[in-house]
């Protein structure tokens, strides 16, 4: 079976990964990657000889404004023109800094190739707002998908998960975000933590997915680098009562939901960044949320839990997702999922 | 009018500032403290030549144990022992470190004194858990009282403004917890956020002060050390609605509330201490909670909403209330926290 | 006797603590203070019904470009336009943002009015860089004096008065700065350490002030908000060894120099800002740097230790002595020193 | 050739990279690891089926103490006992909790087997205090080595390259100390700096290493995770100048260092973590020091400049390095050193 090409547009934190996670499917290509300016990122690359996850060579095409000379003085190869790499492709993923994925649409529209953008681009960038697991149907054959972002797309996991089973009505979260990358030195907080403007958008973004479930949140920042942590408050159609076995039983059983406790030693977002680390990922990334079975709480009917969001990797596999929708290469979110999960290692610690 | 004599127990964080609200009181006398070691805290007092808010002096009594020639060495006068503190005294504040009130209540008992217990302590303790909002007549002559700590204090202050005027019937709570004061060595967080089994024992203590609230919570430590941040969920009795604007006309309304919002610029806890600072505050404290305007927003029928704990210094006005319930000075709440307000010079900023 | 008249542009950070200093002087007055903007410091100020330090009122006068109708909708009072207090007083202190004050320059010197700038502006906007220990003569009788920013201020009090007995010949520091102050949410760093090019420019300063000194030096920020942390290696001219002990009683003498140890429980520079905090100083503040006796060392000939910068306040002495000096209040350092000194209580904690 | 059978006690945050480094050795066969509990760093393995690095399997022992049953109940095979493995092997690394490998010593002692231990043991522990470059000669076929700790061979790479080109014979150094690790709990820092007293224990232990060195220096540690910073003024024997030129050709040349650049965009430590990331490289570590370029700076005839030390993987090579020594595997430092570099693929970065 011929392989579906694809291409990443934007080799920072999110289109490196995705580069990975393209690299590491056996149905799919990395025809190569364009970026800007030899960054450390871009460099890394070229002191690995180019050759990136799973032993796959990524090659560099340029956007326009890039200087070639740049990379010529540092030794690193250039394949050729972003033009070049979008004429080469069936989809690109876009991971450019936000706002530019708007204008690169220009470009893909040229070409005809289809496109997958991230959370940093306006909604109206893309025909469907897309969740690999709330609404993989919706984006089988469509031309434009734009990506949750990171705490939206591990927020859905959980609470479409209950919405399947149960039916949810209502969500209130608290987002506890970590304010910064490690190694981001162009943003910071010290010593403080920060409120934004309630609603936060993760909670409109949620409606905007799932339409039938109320949402509503506030963000505050918080000066940590790994991970976010989410309190969930989930109220279930009916006046229905959700109990903390039956919320228990369906976490476990998604293959991207890390049931974690703080017994085991998983004490909070860092445990994880560690433990992943430990498992020996490549970057010590984690494809999973985690979610801590000593959270959960009922609350009258309503349940209330805490999930971890590894912000750089998160919305890795969901974006895997939408290149088999476009692509129609599963026309279920079943069948999807599972071949996104297979080639990404997910789920295989589930017992 | 005889002024009530009051002494304290432990000199720390909390207890320097028991010391300095009561020294602030027209109608109460700062007999003494008392503490075991020469700390920072008691040379910056001597450093002073033992004068502290409000121009008072306060005579030191050292607790057992204690070995008055360390004091003598660096020429820090002391009067007495913490036995002839306690027999000199109407009341005791204790704010000795979590255990040791318990240790000192024999000594209260022997010499029949009343005392009031900080939130390190075990219930009980003390014959009331007290809260000088919620449950002020529960205290009137009461012989042991035990404050609430810090976040529980603050959170009850906003959740019993809402329940006398609309009646409320559940909370869920996500505390955002600073982990350490300034100036803490003994305890940090470095880059991490860390769970905390659920429920917070702050829902629990809530439901002791007001039992027909269910409340749950969660909560997760962060590494600043500004003022907590808990977000709160409140559902009506009996299904009723409670509006942005019926729940910010309360909160204005409440002297040891101060709404703030983001637009103004407090942009999160750092921007309320530096206000209290900015202020002239003895010690860059506060006694009010901040509660963001722009953080409301409704839930269905409930409200969300998040509000700002000053560690070091909330619990102060309501300790000053317990003493007036048990002293019976003023025998209801209005009366009694309308004293305790004038002398800290609380709500002045309300229009 | 009159008191010499002196006006504040500039109510921020250092602004704020300027005022305040020269409220504390009996021999000066505080004539007024001229901003832009209704800041929360404005605000704070207001809500104190615009008494500041020692019972002071502050005159609020608006600078070019600010909107009276701002401040009137808060019931802000304001007393003027910038150039009217410029006309009212013998000598601004200049603490606008950086830039600005080359600027107001203009308006100085129409008014024919003397000033100080921060260390925020260009070395060329002023005809003496001054720092009150080192160079207090240079600035007698000067039109325009510009004061060393806050490491420079610190670090010369320590190398001062070491050359001074002993003779200075190179130093090389290491400065490891806090990244931003309490309340800051424009700037902050997050689990890094962040490098500068090297020589620092503190040490480059120190060249100005101390000319016969070689210095140089490496800064590193750091995600706190409480005091830089600078380690000093100085060398004496001649080959002369400096011994711990000679190097100690000379810090134990300058009044502006506080040496404190571990062992005492001054741990960091948080156990400095906590202090200061409880000697009750307003805003929390303190005008000595730390010096720890236990960082000590000998290296060879050479002497290595650390100090504490408090940087919100450490220039504050520095530039009243600015104020004596440009005034001819006083004519040498010794005098001029010691009358600030005495006004803002500093080297009282001194046997 | 026989390949030289190798254990490791204790599988914690350098256990685990030791037995990595043995894993990647050509002429090394890791036998096991042993530990006492199902930490998450087991944990994690056994959710790898037991798969470490080079994809070699790493058999588990346990040390007296631990609870197989424990194991047994996560399905995780257990291999035998720490005698078993301590039989199977001709050299332990020992990365124990500081002072228990002074305990395990018995042991090797009982069945003859050679150890290395790691920087928290005392000295002496061992027959050799051992850095890979700077006495590779005096562990060959020595008994017992330890290895100095993460700061001081990172510190000493850069000294003693230095030292045997030029001849050095003073260093002062000033520590900014990383003060926990990621995923770290149990030790914690925020908002604060932390002194040590002087002198710190790396310029002691260097002292020990290169007899010849007068070094003394200062530690303050900061609350971060990624890397130590330390800033080294180095003084040549006899007056001679080293030039800023010369220094850099220096590290140039060296396979352990990377020199680095702000300029690049190295801004900190933090930089260097995410590039290890970038780079692939398991755990994200990297096991040079970092060397910026645009921190060297002269300061008279001295020189001065800033590494960053990785502290969870600097002293796996010369740990390795230990191996080849005790072993007599290789007799000299160039040979030792250049298989260790070749299998770790250190240096290949160079030119």
């Amino acid at each position: 079976m011929k392989k579906i090409r694809v291409g990443v547009a934007g080799y920072g934190t999110i289109g490196q990964r995705l580069a990975d996670g393209v690299a590491m499917q056996g149905d799919m290509e990395l025809v190569g990657i364009a970026d800007l300016a030899p960054t450390l990122s871009i460099r890394a690359l070229a002191e690995n000889d180019m050759i990136g996850a799973n032993g796959v060579k990524y090659d560099l095409y340029l956007v326009e404004g890039a200087e070639k000379s740049q990379f010529d003085e540092l030794g690193i190869p250039v394949a050729g023109t972003f033009e070049e790499l979008i004429k080469s492709v069936d989809i690109m993923l876009d991971s450019a800094p936000g706002g530019v994925g708007a204008k690169n649409k220009v470009l893909y529209e040229k070409y005809g190739v289809k496109a997958i953008f991230q959370g940093g681009e306006k909604n109206s960038v893309a025909d469907v707002f897309f969740h690999g697991y709330a609404n993989y149907e919706k984006g089988v054959g469509a031309q434009y998908l734009k990506l949750t972002s990171c705490n939206t797309t591990g927020l859905i996991r959980a609470v479409d998960a209950l919405d399947r089973e149960i039916g949810i009505e209502k969500v209130a979260i608290t987002i506890i975000r970590r304010v910064a990358d490690p190694g981001d030195y162009h943003r910071g907080l010290t010593n403080a933590l920060q409120m934004e403007k309630a609603p936060s958008h993760q909670a409109v973004d949620l409606m905007t997915i799932m339409p039938h479930v109320e949402a509503t949140g506030i963000l505050v920042h918080t000066p940590v680098t790994h991970g976010h942590i989410i309190t969930v408050l989930a109220t279930a159609k009916d006046g229905k009562k959700i109990t903390k076995e039956k919320a228990l039983e369906i976490f476990k059983k998604h293959p991207r939901i890390r049931v974690v406790s703080i017994a085991e030693g998983f004490k909070g977002n860092a445990s994880l960044f560690k433990y992943a680390r430990d498992l020996g990922n490549r970057r010590g990334d984690m494809y999973e949320i985690g979610l801590w079975e000593d959270s959960i709480v009922e609350s009258g009917n309503d349940i209330m839990f805490a999930i971890n969001i590894p912000q750089e990797s998160v919305t890795i596999p969901e974006t895997i997702d939408g290149i088999r929708a476009a692509m129609c290469m599963q026309k279920t979110r079943e069948e999807g999922t599972a071949e996104t999960n297979k080639y990404l290692n997910i789920g295989k610690f589930k017992k």
